[in-house]
């Protein structure tokens, strides 16, 4: 079946839903004998947890990752890691006004008319709490990759836009605050941003860039799963993202030819990089970029207007515990879609000898 | 293996390099007894092909489609379609003076890299020849879907943009000018730009808009496989794209909630279209539309300096018969991928039934 | 990665080890809505849990399945269902013989050589404790396609054979008895010959034979996935299978196809059934019948020589709680696997409506 | 789409009717840089082809496999190979007759059932022509898999059976008579038998076995993957099979434990070899060895009386050139099946490093 997995020898598959008993997921194709540091994979689970701090939702998940299978003595087995989180702190309640009414741009609607019915708590398989698994496999994919370095940032914020190339910036201060942009005064500002946006019950848009440094020459497919149309992917798949570009980008539309192409030094790195790491698909082992839209989150604490399964038109008022803004918690997800990738392609390429 | 396949049940996988004997693919999943047009599936192979005006280049491929399995009196027969579109006319002399060398921008050094050698003529497998194989299979696609209506156009050259909303453009004449955008006075002014782009032997990029109709609610599958990231994943696996976005896309960002949510009519279909046809990863009926950018075209008709195998610097220059800009061609790709993803949706959903 | 997953769109992917945390798993594909008797899934669990009878292992495992995701108000929602079952009673210490040595036909050597190391207790992951993940997966399969009759009854014990046509039997009687030999004399001379070679501290074959009835015609897709060939691959999977064979099998060898053919009634059903309900791949809604030959089971309670990780010959005895036969508890096994493959027929036929 | 494609990383997927336009396929994952010998891929087709003696089907089919993409200079380039057989010779006149009507024990019924409607010329995609396609595939894996060594030869036709173990046999002698019995006694009583059988418009079954050399220890994936199982579904999956075991197979059913366990030696090897060279479904080394059992082909010369579609019962008769006895044609297409099954399970192996 489409939709719960991710990746070919690397894979991730989840389940779950946000107020079921528990989400979790199996992560297969992890070699064997790899030391497994599980607090830095709590770590990672943490940096994506509600309640971290003043700016994202307050309510309160541990999001306590078990381990159930896949790792003795500590190290990976080569057997399938299983996992799972409990649902704990499960405020069903907050949700049943909700049951019979559809949240403009959720998936209820959608939801509903797919499947005929839904799991309405919390929004369900299509809640963002999925991406805590996400989260895990991806620490783990971390880990086996250890000598790429994955760093997301925010680099906007509503209009607030961190004007800086990344070489320019200490990614090493990205989680000194709590917005997670590496740039101390953009930081303040879009803090104070976010706080004004909670205030009015409404929310705010953002972006986040990713930069991957140490990249091997060759990871990527041709054709069809090009290294960039999988990180595309990725990125594309998690809640509330509008758009992908890497490199260049939308702006490289701009550029003529002249310009825009990446002249070589006789290394084979070269002078310019608005190729964003990725030549044909397949990584050039310059710096990989890119950056990822997420649109304002769709739960307002607001009254609104919407219809019922009847099409009935119906008041209605969101109240729970939400993110203003869901750019600070989601650079984890994206480190950790993209480490995922990477996984992936260092195996597949693996088969490659002769 | 990764890279040459792409879909679940509606699968198109294809071979072939540009200046091989043959490229070609196999369609599988296309449901038994649908009658084929097969004269209009040419006829979108020939809004790809190259010479078709003078703004593309002037290279002659006739790129006939040849069926050779998979239909039986004029109908498909649910077994496989295999095809193979010729490569004639294949110029490999051309190709000889990059035979050591690597050009900026292209898949030529990292395919060194990840398989010790390659095909060097024409590009080889990173050809955007191989496109023609999707145009075939997304021709299809558009006949199993034929309710669906799946328009792409021009929307960016350079710096010259369409700023208009799609409602505004009458898409029926997107083929009445040789670069594929509907208002005729920004089609003048790209072509003319297109032509001193090439007379300076460079090239540019551009943008492509695809506006899809008539889509059912329910299409695409939750968590990793999202309708829009299946179509995201499917746009930037074509050569030369940068970035996709879709409804509101990296724009949306700066709006709030309460201005980005699409609130419900009492039928289900919404005030805005945010959303952009697509909420939670699933079609809501909305019109689906999506933006993608192409990078400027690396192939330059200029003399330039680049490295050997060796890492030597050589003086090179471009030659043979290329493109000055990518999208005019692009426009029937960009469909073709379109209609594989939607096709494939469509079957998939029809698993859901107790 | 290849190995943990079953099926196409009703799909079962496994984790866990012997003696680990849990094992569990993840259905995805179950359509939505289907109500789920989850007593009846747990039936199934007891028909192959240890201890259930005197001719089994004493092993005390409760194999209670804890639903965590995929059912809602007491129906499937048609998002993945994960599932575990905790490993209570680990008696790990019964393992610490086989830390560093190797029983004979047991995986142990190959996973070392495969992997590097092994999680030892056990069996780890080669345990068929995995295989209560399956009939998990099994038993909602079997409520999906509640039409369908799926019987598998023992029809052979060392030497000892039911020599009846499957129509012959009151397949009802199947578990009336600990064989589970729906002929219960023939089912006595078989329970008394296990406990005597249980009282020899040793182990013996069996064959199981499957029926399955009311099968809708054209399940099985042509070419490398047949019906036959993909029930054939499930039965293999299994714990200690060494054959498999349907409708006529090894003995249709000597048959000429005067007499192995199968002549039609006007209905299109046919007189005989050599072809055990399955012609060219797919089903013609006859009778689906199948054999399935298990070996004695490796682990004996007897002494015997064998090396260690550095080839040294040493001593060593079967200890645990171990099977004298296979077949008896290995019987919802068999139905479980034929119930996914069938399942996952169904649903890939739906995608056939032009 | 399932049934069309075969292997997860070396994968082979095939296209093609018994009379369309050609068959052919597409050979995925093959490393780069292996050097072919493409006249010993003919010569493997030429094992399979028909008309090449007395005993088998006198139809000419040149079957001369054309290369269209994926080899450069004599050498695999890592991308797709692309190939096809043109369908020269075909008499479909000769299938005029079962347009309307169902052959006993074919596929005629099934697919029509299935699909709507069929190519009813030969067989169409049911016809055993596809299997031409998996002997390319399974060449280029033989060259691939150059230190193993697999051999199948027929072991039995009818009640004549080869009753001596392979080790025995001197089976560079297979090819040297036209059943491939390597025991020349013995061929000449099966020549003899299908000799017979075909005189009276009749035909007979048979036996191929397999045994496999030099293999690593280690090629299998644990659980649903077994090394056995997949070999299963692959033999299981050539027209006409009826049943696989492997090693002691239905008769190991009869062993007890401490006659059937393999005895270690300190190399690691074992003293017998009832496992067939696998264990817990993974590769130890010892020689692999299977036996697969073949129906007696369905067509007969000879008058039968059927049904048409609407029904009725009709009188037909047999025609064209059809083969007494399908395994002498079937050794080919069994070690085909055998090199794919294990080009990928070492391919899949790659990905085991830390």
């Amino acid at each position: 079946m489409a939709g719960n997995s991710f990746g070919t020898l690397f894979r991730l598959s989840t389940f779950g839903e946000s107020h079921g008993e528990a989400i979790g997921g199996i992560l297969e194709g992890c070699p064997p004998g790899i030391e497994l540091d599980l607090e830095a994979i709590q770590l990672e689970m943490d940096r994506r947890k509600p309640g971290q701090s003043a700016i994202v939702t307050q309510r309160k998940e541990s999001d306590q990752v078990r381990f159930l299978s896949g790792i003795f003595e500590g190290k990976t087995t080569g057997t399938p890691i299983g996992f799972m989180i409990a649902n704990s702190n499960q405020k069903s309640g907050d949700y049943d006004h909700i049951k019979d009414s559809y949240r403009p741009s959720h998936a209820d609607y959608v939801y509903d008319q797919k499947y005929g019915f839904r799991d309405y708590r919390g929004g369900g398989r299509s809640s963002a709490r999925e991406t805590a698994c996400r989260v895990v496999g991806g620490a783990i994919a971390k880990q086996f990759l250890k000598e790429l370095k994955i760093n997301a940032f925010v680099s906007q914020v509503g209009s607030i836009t961190l004007n800086k190339e990344y070489q320019e910036l200490d990614l090493g201060k990205t989680d000194s605050n709590p917005v997670r942009c590496p740039d101390p005064m953009v930081a303040a500002a879009m803090e104070e941003h976010i706080r004004e946006v909670r205030k009015e019950g409404d929310t705010i848009g953002g972006v986040i860039t990713c930069v991957i440094r140490n990249v091997p020459v060759g990871l990527g497919e041709p054709v069809f799963d090009k290294l960039h149309a999988q990180l595309g992917k990725a990125m594309l798949s998690i809640n509330a993202v509008k758009g992908f570009e890497y490199g260049s980008g939308f702006e490289g539309v701009r550029m003529k030819g002249s310009e825009h192409n990446d002249a070589f030094n006789p290394d084979g790195t070269t002078k310019t990089n608005h190729s964003g790491g990725v030549q044909g698909g397949i990584s050039n082992g310059m710096d990989i970029y890119f950056r990822v839209a997420f649109k304002p989150v769709a739960t307002l604490i607001q009254a609104y207007e919407t219809i019922d399964k009847e099409g009935n038109t119906v008041q209605a008022k969101g109240k729970g515990r939400h993110d203003p803004c869901v750019v600070p918690r989601a650079v984890p997800i994206v480190e950790a879609m993209a480490a995922l990738v990477l996984a992936d392609f260092v195996l597949l390429n693996r088969s490659l000898k002769a």
